[in-house]
């Protein structure tokens, strides 16, 4: 049987989403531990997002493939009884056998979240990213308006050795001012690595000041990393929600 | 001058409000030591609630003098700049002379944030305290009903040696069923020692059905700790305001 599922974690303390040799502390080490116990052999779980180090999710998406006479009901009770009080199944569902939660997925949204200047975040300081200086909202739009549509995302990629094809679609950032946030909401169709955290740190740029709203289009013209701006810390980045064709 | 300031504070990691002879890791503790800075002599600073240790605050309250030039923006400024990111001053004005924090509050209102079965609280878990079990909600405001008015709470205190008077007044307790969460809100002019935790460790064992709603009479009449339930923990609890006299 197949099995996909949605996960809320807070990636404060483990290495990111995918495992990497020995290091069990990530959440992908986390559930296949659990479900290898389940199962009596190893299990791969493959997760819509490789999150990085230190990111959240709200709703990532992952498979597995499991043979078990268990209800669902128990099997999801079972995954949240021994997972850390910082992961969570919030829902599990039978697919298609070759369903793959990276490969089907059609949409991800992201979100950045910014503490704006002048406020603190007493409960909410391990989610979002601080930055003292004031920022101009309309000028991050104007410029985030630039990024929207099918690019060559090069500019944006941490990979210098990618060999796929860098060309994605973006199709909306929604940056909305709250109380004491400004919060980015980046939706397309799959991300570079480090995409979204140089998008934001390129818009954060362009808020302070540094940059023209006016020149993105230059940026994703020079298809070079260096052209964009630094890469915004991991703890402000959370995977917000994955979609599939129904 | 005579400062007063509202604060909110994570107090997951500090060993409570008071200052305990060396413990510097205490709120006060804190704030003492950066306005000694400013001050250049020992500055007390008076807390509205001695919050144990593990306990949050939404809006506590506290006072104290200092003989400085500063506009009132700038030592706002100042407190936050040097405070830990878990320690926020989010309102600071001016009071005449002898207003005390603690002695001419009027109201305090505390919470009490249980997470419920089935779910799990990924990014709330440090401010809740989660029970597996199943609670009944009515039972529970049963037997809160009972306990508001006037009353000898000396059932509710944990300081055996109380010299002074344990009658309170509790003017309300709100429970209400949340996603995932029971929120008890209690007010009153004022609280013993541990006895807003105790009386959510009754009223849980209430809603458990390990002790009838009409038993809350019974737990008062006996003014004896060991008549009333365990104290719930620590962390599930937050100072959520206090109020003054216009």
């Amino acid at each position: 049987m197949n099995y996909r599922i949605t996960l809320q974690y807070d990636g404060s303390r483990y290495d990111g989403w995918q495992k990497q040799g020995n290091t069990a502390n990530t959440i992908q080490g986390k559930l296949e531990a659990l479900l290898e116990k389940l199962a009596g052999e190893p299990v791969e779980v493959h997760g819509a997002g490789r999150t990085d180090a230190g990111v959240h999710a709200l709703g990532q998406t992952a498979n597995f493939h499991l043979n078990t006479e268990l209800p669902d009901s128990e099997l999801l009770e079972y995954l949240n009884r021994y997972l850390p009080e910082d992961i969570a199944v919030i829902k599990l569902m039978r697919v298609p056998q070759r369903f793959h939660s990276r490969l089907n997925a059609v949409e991800k949204t992201y979100r950045y979240r910014i503490g704006t200047a002048g406020e603190k975040h007493v409960f909410e300081r391990k989610y979002l990213y601080r930055i003292e200086e004031p920022l101009n909202v309309e000028a991050m739009r104007a410029a985030a308006g630039a990024l929207v549509g099918t690019h060559d995302f090069m500019s944006f990629c941490a990979n210098k050795r990618m060999k796929k094809s860098t060309s994605r679609s973006i199709y909306q950032i929604k940056i909305q001012e709250l109380p004491g946030e400004i919060r980015m909401d980046v939706t397309g169709n799959g991300f570079l690595y480090h995409m979204v955290r140089i998008l934001a740190g390129t818009l954060i740029e362009v808020g302070l000041g540094k940059r023209a709203p006016e020149s993105m289009q230059e940026i994703l013209d020079k298809k070079d990393r260096a052209a964009a701006g630094a890469t915004a810390p991991a703890q402000g980045l959370t995977l917000v929600r994955v979609k599939y064709e129904r």
